[in-house]
C-alpha cells in the first residue's frame, strides 16, 4: 500500500464525537490541561514545584535565579504545548492559545543564537554543551519541544515554533555526523529521533529524516558512543554527582546501545527509551522502507508484547531502572508498568499499524489506552499514577521499602512528572489513532471503535464517515458513510482479539458476509452516500489466563470483558483479597451501574473466601487438613482504570482460581 | 523454679552423638572452623578477602597497612573463636588449641592500656573511639569477643582472653554511665548486652550485669542518645561518607532505640539487631526478675514468630536494612530471612526457655535450627546463604534487580561475612540447646531430640541418661538414664506442634500416661539406673497451611514432616515450579533415599502440571476456557536445608493447592 509521509495529515479531519471518551478529552481540556499549566508555574499547593516555565523565564534573561527541577525539566512544557495544539485542533480556545503564543515566545527568547535550546545548560552548565548526552536529555528534551511545534503548526498554523525548532535542528546537523569534527553520537534518552521524523513530515525537509536515521544507525555500534563520552567525562556521572567506573558497552543495555539497532531482539533497559526508540525505527522503516529495520521492528514488537507485557499493556516490570527485566518476569505487586512506557507503546503499536495493518497491533494498542494509560489519571484529572500496579495492599506500599514505589493512591504531581503531560499529550490527540487510510488502496481502517466524524482523502476521492460506539460498555460500533467517491472503497474494521473471532457485520440493515485480511473485516464496494454499516463483535465478560512461564500468574484468571481488565478492590470485595477465588466456569454478571464514577458497567460472580473466623489470630500456620471449607461470596469486579478511585484500599487484577 | 546465673555451665556436661547432628557437628569442626581460619587469613582463592586477622596484626604493632573490610571485622574472628571454644569443648584438638591460644595473644597486644579493643578505631580512625556508636559497631565487636573469651574459658579453662575482656568491660563502665561526664549511650547493633550477661556468668562480677541492664534500660529513652549523637557529629555518616539529615527519634525504630524496650511490642527494624536484644532482655528478665521486662520479651517473641516468621523459621521480610516489614508481610520471593536473624531467634527461644519451659519456644528453636540455619550451609560447609528464601527463580536473581539479592547458588564467603562464622558457633554449642534443668524442682526438660549423653545437678542429686534419637526421619527417642539419685526426679519431654499434640511414652516397654504442662509430658518418679524412656511424637508428612493474612501463601501449602520443611526442586520435578500443585487432599508418601546427600526422606505425591504444549510461544495471555485439563505427575518434594545442593534451579516451599 501507499503510505503517507507523516502521521498527522488527517488528524484535524477527525473529531471524536463518544460517550465513553469525551469525558476524558473534555476532562484534559477542561482540567488537565489548566491544572498543569498551574503546575509548570509552580502554583498547586502542596505538590512539588516543576520549575519549568521559571526556568525557561531565567534561560530567556526575564528572571533571575538558579535552574529548578530535573536535567530534562524543559520536556514538560514541550509536552502540555503539545497536547495544546492537539486540544486546539479539536477545539479553539483563543484565550488557551494567546497563553501558548506566550509561552512559545518566551521559548524563543531562550533559544541561543546558534539555534541551541536547553534552559539546563544555559542557566546551570553553560560550554557543558553536548559533554553529557548519556545522562543529560538534551536531545530528548529537543525532540519534545519539535513534538509540539508540529502538534502546534498543524493545530494553529502558526510556524513560530516549528522555525525555532528547525533553526535547532539545522545546528544539531552541524553538530553530529560522520564529517570529522562532528560528533558521532546520539542521545541517552531516544525521542529526538521521532521528533525529526515529525518535523520531516511538517516541513518536508528530508535532511531531517536523514538526522533522524543518523541517531538510529548510529546506535549501539562500536566503538560505543556514550561510553568513550563518558570516558572523556573521566567518567563524572550527573546523577551521582561524582566520578564512576566508566561503564561497559553491554551495560549500555539500559540505554539500549548495547549493539545496533537492527541486531536487537529482545526488549531491555528503560523501558520508556526502548519504546520511543522502536517508534522511530518503525517511523524509518516506513518512510525509507528499510526491510532490515522492519524485521527488527517485529521482533521486537513480539518481545515486547509476547513476553514482557502485563495484561493491562503495562511493560517495565522493574523500578530499578524503570526497565524491563525478562521475558515472562512480570510481578504484579512489584511492578513498574510506567505511564510512559505505555504511552510509548501505543505510540509503536500506531507505527506498526501505518507499516502493515495487522490488528494485533491494534489489539495492544487498545490494551494500554483502554488500562494502563486511562487508569493512570484519577476521575478527576488532577492525581495519577506513575507505576501502575496490578496488585495492591496499602500497607506494604508503606511499609515494605520494596514496593514503596507502588503507590495506592494517585498522587498530585511529581518532581519527575514525564506521565500526566504525556496522558495529555495522547488523550488530546486521540483522534489519530482510531483510523488509518491507504490512500493508494482506497482502504479505510477503523482500529479503535470511538465514534467520531472523519473524513480521508483516498485515490478514488474523499470518503466521510461517522462513527458511533458503544464501546467499552456494547460490542457495537455504526458507520454511516457520509461521503464518498464514485470507485469502490475498502472499509477494514478490525476483528478485536478479545471478541475470539465472532463478529457480525450489516449493510444497511442486512447480515454481510466479509473476508478477513490480517485480522480485518474487509468490505470492497462502491458505497452510496447514507450507506449504514454495523458492526458488533462479540463483547462478554470472561476469564482469561496467562502463559504458564508468567509464574506470577500461576493458577489465577482475570475478568476481561471486551477491552477492559477488571479487578477486584478491597471497598467491594473486603480484606485480603488474596483469600478470594473463583471457579473457572462461574457464569460472570454485567451490569451497568450509573451512579459508580460516571458510569460503567461492572462484574458480579459467585466466588469463594477463605473463612478466618477458624484460624486463631496468633496461629500463623496450622495442618491444612483442618480447614473449613471456603465461603461462598458475591464478588465484584469494576473495570481496571476506575480503580483507586473511591476508599484506598487493596486491589488485585488477578483472582485465584478453583480447581483445575 | 531456681534459676541458673548462666546458661554455659552445663555444656561441658552435654555431649551430643547422633546419626543426624554427627555430620554437622563434624563438618563445623573439621571443614568450616579450619575454612573459615583460612577465610579469617585471606587465603581462599576466588573468595573476597576478610582481611580480619591482618587488621589485628596491624592494630597489634606486627604488620604494617591499612585496616581492611568491614567497620565490624573483628567480629569475624571474635565468632570463629567463639565456635572454636564450643568445638574444643566436645572435642579436644591440641592444634586448634595452639592457633586459638595465638589468636587470643595477637588479641591481647592489640588492646590498648586502657582496655579499649577495636582494629577499625585503632588502625583507622584512633581518637573517633564512641563517637559513632550509632553505625560503627564497636560494641557490638567487644560483645562478640565477650562471647568468643566465656565460650573459649569455659571450654579450656583459659582466662587470659576472659581477662582482656573483662579489662575492656570494666573501661567500659568508666565511658558509660549515668554520672556526670559519662556517656549515656548504647550500641547501634545491640550484642553487648547479651555478652554482658554471659561475662557476669562466667565470673560472677555482678558490674557486668548492671552495665547490659544499662544498656537497655537506656535504650530508646528520651532526648534519644543515637540521634543526639548524630547531631554532634553533624550529621556525619560512616557508611555514606558524608553528612547526612539528622535522623528522627522514630528512624531510630531501625535499632529498635525508637522507644524504651519495656514499651515495643512490635518486631521493628534490622532483625538481628532485634533477636539479639530480644535475647539480653530475656537474660535480664530471668536474673533479675523484671516482670515488665518479661512480659515486653513476650510480647515481641509473639509479634515475631506469631506475625513475622516464615515457616522455615526465618525472620526479616526485606532486605532493605535487612529487616522486618510489618504483620503478615512474609513474601517468599522478595524475601530476606537472613541466617544470622535466624540463629538470633533461636538465641531468644533459649533465653524464654530458660524463662519459661513452654513448648512454643522449642518449637520455633527447632523449626529456625532444622530449616533456616542448616539449609544456609551447603554440604560441603564452604558455600552459604545469607538470604533463605522460599522460593527462588534463578533467572529472576539474576535478571531483576529487586531479586539480586536472592542467590540460587550460596556463596563461597561474603564481604560481609557474619552468616558463616555464626552457622558455626551455633553449631558447635547445639548440646546446649538439647536440654534444660531447673535443679530446685529436679526436673530436666527435654527440647530438643537429639542424641546425646548428659549429666545434671538437680537439688535431689546427679541425673545422667542418654538420649537416643531417630529424628527428623522418624518420631523416636529412647532416653536410657544411666545415673539417678534417691529422690524423686521429673522428666519433661516435649511433644512437638508437628505431632498434633499425639505422642507415645513407654517406660521399660510399658505404656505410661503423662500429664502435659505447658505442653511438655511430665513424669515424676523415682527412677533406678537403666531405666529406659522411649518418647514417641506422632511423626507424618502432612500439608501446612498459612494464615489467610498472609497473602503470599493465599492457596498454597507447604509439605512438613516433623520438624523438617520440604521444598520442590526444579531438577526433580522441571520447570516451571508454579504449574505444579496438590490436592489438599493426596497421601503423601515418605522414603528414605540414601543416595540423595547423605541420605534424606524423600516426600513423593500425587499432583498436577498445567499443561504449557496447547499454549502457543507467542501467547501471553488467552482466554480461561480453552484450557486443558492438568496433566497428573509425581511430585518430589526433599527438605529444605537440602536444597540447591545438586542443580541449580527453581526451588519453592509453598505449593498451589487444587480445589477447596
Amino acid at each position: 500500500m501507499t503510505l503517507s509521509t507523516s502521521g498527522q495529515q488527517n488528524s484535524s479531519s477527525i473529531r471524536i464525537q463518544d460517550a465513553f471518551w469525551n469525558k476524558f478529552t473534555e476532562l484534559v481540556r477542561d482540567t488537565v490541561i489548566p491544572y498543569q499549566w498551574e503546575a509548570l508555574n509552580d502554583r498547586i499547593p502542596g505538590a512539588e514545584p516543576s520549575y519549568a516555565i521559571r526556568n525557561f523565564r531565567i534561560a530567556a534573561g526575564l528572571e533571575e535565579g538558579e535552574f529548578g527541577g530535573m536535567v530534562f525539566q524543559d520536556s514538560d512544557v514541550a509536552k502540555w504545548l503539545e497536547a495544546v495544539g492537539y486540544s486546539l485542533a479539536n477545539h479553539p480556545d483563543p484565550e488557551l492559545e494567546r497563553t501558548a503564543d506566550e509561552v512559545i515566545e518566551l521559548i524563543a527568547k531562550a533559544q541561543h543564537e546558534n539555534g541551541y535550546l536547553n534552559t539546563y545548560y544555559t542557566i546551570k552548565e553553560p560550554g557543558g554543551q553536548w559533554t553529557n548526552l548519556h545522562e543529560a536529555h538534551e536531545l530528548y528534551c529537543a525532540g519534545h519541544m519539535m513534538e509540539a511545534a508540529v502538534a502546534y503548526y498543524e493545530a494553529t498554523g502558526k510556524r513560530r515554533l516549528l522555525e525555532v525548532m528547525c533553526r535547532f535542528a539545522d545546528y544539531m546537523e552541524s553538530v553530529f555526523g560522520r564529517e570529522p569534527g562532528k560528533l558521532r553520537g546520539y542521545d541517552g534518552h531516544q525521542e529526538i529521533e521521532l521528533a525529526l521524523v515529525k518535523l520531516y513530515g511538517a516541513t518536508g525537509e528530508e535532511r531531517y529524516l536523514k538526522l533522524a536515521q543518523f541517531f538510529i544507525d548510529e546506535r549501539g555500534t562500536e566503538p560505543n558512543f556514550l561510553v568513550e563520552e563518558c570516558r572523556q567525562r573521566d567518567g563524572y556521572s550527573h546523577w551521582a554527582k561524582k566520578k564512576l567506573p566508566i561503564p561497559t558497552a553491554e551495560q549500555m543495555a539500559y540505554n539500549q546501545a548495547h549493539k545496533p539497532v537492527r541486531q536487537q531482539d529482545t526488549a531491555v533497559g528503560h523501558s520508556v527509551r526502548a519504546v520511543y526508540m522502536y517508534t522511530a525505527m518503525a517511523d524509518l522503516a516506513r518512510l525509507t522502507g528499510d526491510a532490515e529495520l522492519l524485521e527488527a521492528c517485529r521482533r521486537l514488537w513480539d518481545n515486547t508484547t509476547k513476553k514482557q507485557m502485563y495484561i493491562t499493556g503495562g511493560i517495565g516490570s522493574t523500578h530499578h531502572g524503570e526497565a524491563f527485566s525478562f521475558d515472562y518476569d512480570l510481578p504484579n505487586d512489584t511492578v513498574y508498568a510506567e505511564t510512559c512506557a505505555s504511552i510509548g507503546l501505543i505510540f509503536f503499536a500506531r507505527r506498526m499499524l501505518q507499516l502493515e495493518a495487522k490488528s494485533e497491533y491494534a489489539d495492544v494498542l487498545e490494551r494500554a489506552l483502554y488500562n494502563n494509560v486511562i487508569g493512570s489519571m484519577s476521575q478527576d484529572g488532577k492525581h495519577y499514577f506513575y507505576v501502575n500496579p496490578l496488585e495492591v495492599w496499602p500497607k506494604a506500599s508503606e511499609q515494605n521499602p520494596g514496593r514503596h514505589h507502588v503507590k495506592a493512591v494517585r498522587q498530585p504531581w511529581f518532581g519527575c512528572s514525564c506521565c500526566p503531560p504525556n496522558v495529555a499529550r495522547l488523550l488530546s490527540s486521540l483522534n489519530d489513532y482510531i483510523y488509518s487510510a491507504s490512500a493508494g488502496e482506497n482502504t479505510v481502517y477503523t482500529h479503535l471503535f470511538i465514534g467520531s466524524e472523519a473524513s480521508f482523502k483516498l485515490a478514488a476521492g474523499q470518503v466521510a464517515l461517522k462513527q458511533e460506539s458503544r464501546l467499552p460498555w456494547e460490542g457495537c460500533a455504526r458507520f454511516e458513510l457520509t461521503a464518498v467517491p464514485e470507485a469502490p472503497v475498502t472499509l477494514a474494521l478490525r476483528i478485536p482479539s478479545w471478541s475470539g473471532g465472532r463478529a457480525e457485520l450489516r449493510i444497511n440493515g442486512a447480515a454481510e458476509a466479509y473476508e478477513v485480511e490480517n485480522g480485518y473485516a474487509v468490505v470492497t464496494r462502491r458505497w452510496t452516500a447514507g450507506d449504514v454499516v454495523e458492526w458488533a463483535p462479540a463483547l462478554q465478560a470472561q476469564l482469561t489466563a496467562a502463559h504458564p512461564e508468567i509464574r506470577a500468574n500461576a493458577g489465577r484468571a482475570v475478568i476481561e470483558r471486551g477491552p477492559l481488565v477488571y479487578c477486584l478492590e478491597e471497598t467491594d470485595n473486603g480484606s485480603p483479597l488474596a483469600s478470594l477465588s473463583i471457579r473457572p466456569d462461574t457464569p460472570l454478571g454485567s451490569e451497568y451501574v450509573t451512579d459508580l464514577l460516571g458510569g460503567a458497567v461492572v462484574i458480579e460472580a459467585e466466588g469463594f473466601r477463605e473463612e478466618q473466623d477458624s484460624w486463631q489470630a496468633d496461629t500463623p500456620y496450622r495442618p491444612l487438613a483442618v480447614r473449613r471449607p471456603a465461603e461462598p461470596v458475591k464478588l465484584k469486579a469494576v473495570p481496571y482504570y476506575l480503580w483507586g478511585n473511591r476508599q484506598p484500599g487493596e486491589m488485585t487484577v488477578w483472582i485465584r482460581t478453583q480447581g483445575q
